[in-house]
């Protein structure tokens, strides 16, 4: 069997399952070998349920893994087109031992990926992954007999029955809202417009015809790409504005003036919203999230805890999974109550219940929840020189003063004591530090930022000098 | 056998096809009725398509039509839920024997229709609608041994190869248009938006969920109606406003000043269109549309010529049907070079493709056809009095001065030498004669509908008198 | 509405649901009725599936049926061609409301019929039957809003997961058995050869190409109908044969020898091994089945009840259903333990499983059941005698020396001293009155049936002269 | 890219596409090397279409196949399970440019294969299959940029079709023949029992389930695999058996008294009958067959050419393919008339309605067809030597007294003026020599094999001693 050396830095498992480029990363060869791993993982038998998005190579991939999968021993059920929460909701339902979604999520239209989810319809915790990563780079599957290979089938109709699920958790509106809904060229096309309507919404849609090549806007829902969006919900007088990515993971907000939301005030909007809804609890997040989160779950009675990134549905894995509210980190929203899997569909028609309930405006359910200023930033810095600069970014950061709190679980990042707070962390797949700082004021933003970008410069000259 | 009297006033078949309440009218035993008498017309062999829009009344309609032609010898396809132009379209390209279509159109919601096709994909002539309800009125139907009763399955997926055959016409766009598509929560939500981004379209879609009940409009594409869509379409600043309804086969148009657009003016735009595209030849259509279109015809270089209401398409039956180049009604635009069907969806397609080619607004494309005053207004009459009421009313008409010409195919329609017309006809489903009117200008057109308001109700008195 | 007079010989539902001639009574006007008065009869409310069998006349029913389901407001499932079992079988599995199966069992190609199943799967009690039929022959349908109709979908796979589910019941054989199966053309053709081939049979099909004309042999798995199949089996040497009707709820087997096994023996030979499988209990049978019955029974530990003809099921119906151990009746098997139908696929691979853990031959496993001499014979009776007639038979029957006890149940059954018994009834549905009669011996039988065929014709003749 | 270097004689294809075990020649990583290759010669543009038999690993290969097609750039079709006959017929019908068949025809269940047929449904030609080899060898495939992959799609429901088309060219038998078809649970099961039924014959159908491990017998339907059926048509007093392989394209036929049927006897019997209905032409074959087809062709008015082994459908690619009335070789007979592909059903049909309208015994079909005497045996010789040993056999054995023409096509083949003749030749994929002998009598023949086994000997044993 062929090896295959792979530098740490070309990891197959990113934040997010397997994401690249068709031409070089995600071909048809990653998708057979991904299939073998995750057969041999399952040691050659039980069932999996494969799907993708409407990217041009979403269907190519998606058959690979159908083959790759009855080679190994597994039963393969092809559920076709969909959105990644109702594959996740589709592998719980059906009772299948995992579920494989074909989507690079908001990338480049020319990038492909593949997600794996465990039989509650959770995304695989880093062990799993890091198990299949290993079988893979080593090609070590676990060979079947002729006579043990996998019956294919095809998927019950998952989106019939998600929408019906979704339809009896949600009340019909008691006001006529009108909501823009961006769909992104992607697989909410008929789902996002469809449950608002049935709910009682007029809906206006946007880049709802499916279409992989994203000629309306590119798939990341993010504010440069939906300024036009904006534009568009304030013109028309919408009552809200909801923007999905290409595979229905990721939810935007724009308001009723026309205002995009941010991210970590819808987090901790939903954070509040659960904690009243479903009584006291944990609320599970990343470090790089806002601490508007922390002072909103306070203040409803919640505790918040703090995982790495992208993986905050790992805490699902536990005993204590009862006591825990809400894992939320940038883009995406996972309510345990609902399902173990994110799901920007739920969370849209969660803010239009909400918003309906209100009998106010939109921006006016936000208020309460602060809105610190942020910044992000990063600076180049070879793979080998990371470790060093980090040690002592770590040193120096930690003994400043007034620190409140450390958390090392991803990088460093220190509290301080007035709220603010820094975070440094080394990227996983490309070779920079990055930095995020949030402060209680503008100034205060200012004066971490500085701090935190003198200190990084300073640590990977050293590390360059000592190397 | 039970016979069944209908008074001459109920008759089944309208204008187009049956059409009528779910309550009384048209119910699951007129379906049987309906599809036992067309197997009767077909000799009980043969292959029929059944396909309807999304009422909520529909798939129960569709499966008793299938039951019943499957009773009458008939091999029956089920093609679901589709838009009226395909279904036409797949009863031609399947090879099929006839097809029908269970759709109101733009009824209200609580109504439903049946609408038949022969197997070029035109709509049943009088002759065959006639012979049909003969049939269901007297119970005639031809049974059928046990041993040659149909057999059942379902259609290839039309939609699909539809919209491959229109791409095919189309030329992509060379400018970015941005098109609102109004689809009246029917049959082409995911057809028109579809079709126009892939020629390169930005769509911005209404009502575009599939719902029987109409929640975001009525049905009907009148300029009532879409009040609120025409101001849509202005305020979002789109090049074009497109509207639907519930089956498909109606289209309106609303220019980038958010104006509705006159349908005879949308009728002679494409008499002039298909002229110029095709050669010169004959354009067919009813004798209640404007002499707008006779303008714009001649001055193409075409002929017109007038047929009774709702049966243009009986023109397509004779043999010199190679010279028609449209035949045009209020809300149906045939060319037969596409097909033998009234399509809205082609139509819109023409439209844009027009647009994107004159490099003009919209409402550019429609300079040069005269926009004469127009007015249509009608006079309760019972059923007895209409005939010799309408006697009076032609003799007196047609003895005008300056009458240039006189056509009696339906009721009786006097042009006068400057182009003005007048048309009075009785009503064939209600008791009300009915008067449309259209003058040079509008001192003209309140000439004309004041002398025909005064001789209709001179004549119905008369009549009464003599009664 | 129409009000049809039916006289109470011509009833629609007899033993086994509705059946009769496509021609004259089981037409779609009926299918149309009996859809719209179960949905009547189900609140308009829930979800109904509908299956057939391949007759020729069954895909116009099962499509009318959908049509009538719908208006009537119920969720009607398409389940297309399947066996009556697994009709019954998905109705349970699937949690719908109720199923109907179009099917006419036995009867020639040129009848057909239609059987209700409750959501457990059980066959309609008599008075759900005859609510249907109240409902049926007043036309009192409750009609339902046009936005109330129901949706029309696809039963998933039923067959596939029926296969799965019986095939998990069984042990793989430890013997390669030589098994004919005999499919009548019918709807086992891919299902009884299948899963004994599965479980490890050779198989021999004969008649498995599926056609409603039944070319092989008639439907009805009679000694007479199985004439050339019993020689079938003996000349090829097969270890057992097994022949079922079109829609696959009988059973008939045939020994190693070529011997057409006596339906009675069967019953006695399922109640025997459910009693030794599943422990003591209660055996349901007709009170036209013999005492051979009785006799197995009671040697294994159970108690034996019979009810009216054909309503074996009604007993699952009650509280004390959990000590049933089988519902017997002539041609039907229902182990409540695998479900509440009858299921001669399941009675085939028991037999088949009993004979591979026996060792010997399969008539072997039916040492140890009497076989009873019995005869059945009937006398013409015009309707309005009959209840004459039969009163005299009862008085001078139930006086007979030598009586042990009397069943009034459905005309008079009485059983003897020795064994032996006599059951004289009217026919629901023809002019006639029919005589079973069994004997302890061949002369007893003789004994009896001279004196059965006298009293009857004796008392027949006294109402004649009386009226 | 890993170039794979392989052995001449380890080449993928054979006489019939690529074959081999599914543990280390047909895997999965194969089949998407199989369909890279195929979409690099297709230009990465056009539409194929993948079916595959039921063999264990078909599905998987399919699926795999299917992901590399689309990944190449093509519209792949998924067929699933159906018949090779079936597959090539529906290449044809549909317009696809290509197609892919998964089976291993009549080998053990343990391998697979994967054979290719051009858009006439034609086998590929030696150049195609050479083409496809080197690509794959090679690994130059063509990269397709992720905007062009191609779309996958389910192909229409060919079996139907063909079935129709086939039917529609059968007469109904006059008479009721008894025809046993043993399906070897392969592809036909559903199939050839089925058209006959329909035809008019009683059927008794043996190893009549699907299923890919073979439970019933060896899929290849030779007379020693066959010993039992051939005992079971007689035992049934059948007119008629016939037997396939796994896959629909092998005919196996057993005469009214249990007699296996010599293959060249029935291919000569193909010519026969294909002259009389068609017209005098010219009949293919390979060298390996039988001189009583040159017998019977040349006294049906007909010449015959001969090829390569397993390439007779090279012929219908050229020009003069209007004058071919049959190709023929051992286990394929194709009749230009109906398609391009060997045909075992159809072949089947053919027989039954040849028998019916002779109105005798199946044996009486085939008298007038010489039985000469035939032996095939073969020497161990290694790959190096075979040339050398060749040489020396080619020059000794043509310059024999009595060769009236010598063939070079593959190996050599010697006629003598006797009528008798010898081919031998090295074997493509193992270390042997091949011999063929035909005599006219058994003492000729029993002359020639010790001739040519003394010669093999020989010319080997010189050729160690010279190397």
């Amino acid at each position: 069997m062929i090896r295959m050396q792979r530098p740490e830095s070309a990891r197959l498992f990113g934040t997010a399952g397997i994401r690249g480029s068709v031409k070089d990363k995600v071909t048809e060869r990653l998708a057979l070998d991904l299939a073998r791993a995750m057969s041999t993982m399952l040691a050659n038998t039980g069932q999996v349920i494969v799907g993708s998005d409407y990217r041009t190579s979403s269907a190519e991939l998606r058959a690979t893994l159908l083959g790759g999968l009855l080679a190994g021993g597994i039963d393969a059920l092809d559920a076709g087109f969909l959105s990644t929460p109702i594959l996740a909701f589709g592998v719980r339902t059906s009772g299948a031992d995992s579920g494989i979604m074909v989507t690079a999520s908001h990338n480049p239209p020319e990038d492909n990926g593949m997600k794996c989810y465990s039989h509650q319809g959770r995304e695989y915790v880093p062990e799993e992954e890091q198990l299949l990563e290993e079988l893979i780079c080593q090609h070590q599957f676990t060979d079947v007999s002729w006579d043990h290979m996998g019956a294919l089938g095809r998927a019950p109709d998952l989106t019939d029955l998600y929408v019906d699920r979704l339809l009896d958790l949600m009340q019909p509106l008691r006001r006529r809202l009108r909501v823009v809904v961006d769909c992104a060229n992607g697989t909410t096309y008929n789902l996002t417009p469809l449950i608002l309507s049935k709910m009682g919404c007029e809906v206006i849609s946007l880049n709802a015809q499916p279409d992989g090549r994203f000629p309306g806007r590119p798939a990341e829902p993010n504010p440069t790409n939906l300024v036009e969006t904006c534009r568009f919900v304030r013109s028309v007088g919408a009552d809200l504005g909801i923007a999905h990515d290409g595979d229905g993971d990721r939810l935007a907000l724009i308001d009723e003036k026309g205002r995009y939301l941010n991210n970590d005030t819808l987090l901790a909007f939903f954070a509040r919203l659960l904690l009243t809804e479903n009584g006291s609890g944990r609320i599970i997040t990343t470090i790089d999230t806002s601490s508007r989160i922390d002072k909103v779950v306070i203040s409803s009675g919640g505790t918040v805890e703090r995982t790495r990134l992208g993986k905050t549905h790992a805490m699902l894995d536990r005993e204590d999974r009862e006591t825990v509210r809400l894992c939320c980190e940038p883009w995406k929203i996972i309510d345990p109550a609902w399902g173990f899997w994110g799901d920007a569909i739920y969370a849209a028609c969660k803010v239009v219940q909400a918003l309906d309930l209100s009998k106010g405006v939109v921006s006016a359910l936000f208020r309460g929840i602060p809105d610190y200023p942020q910044e992000r930033f990063f600076f180049p810095c070879p793979d080998h020189l990371k470790d060093a600069a980090m040690t002592n970014i770590s040193n120096v950061l930690t003994s400043e003063k007034g620190v409140l709190d450390v958390s090392k679980l991803d990088g460093v990042r220190v509290n301080f004591d007035d709220g603010s707070w820094i975070l440094i962390r080394k990227s996983g797949t490309e070779p920079k530090i990055r930095v995020y700082c949030e402060g209680r004021s503008p100034a205060r933003l200012r004066q971490l930022a500085r701090k935190s970008s003198g200190l990084v410069k300073k640590s990977i000259g050293a590390a360059q000098r000592a190397a």
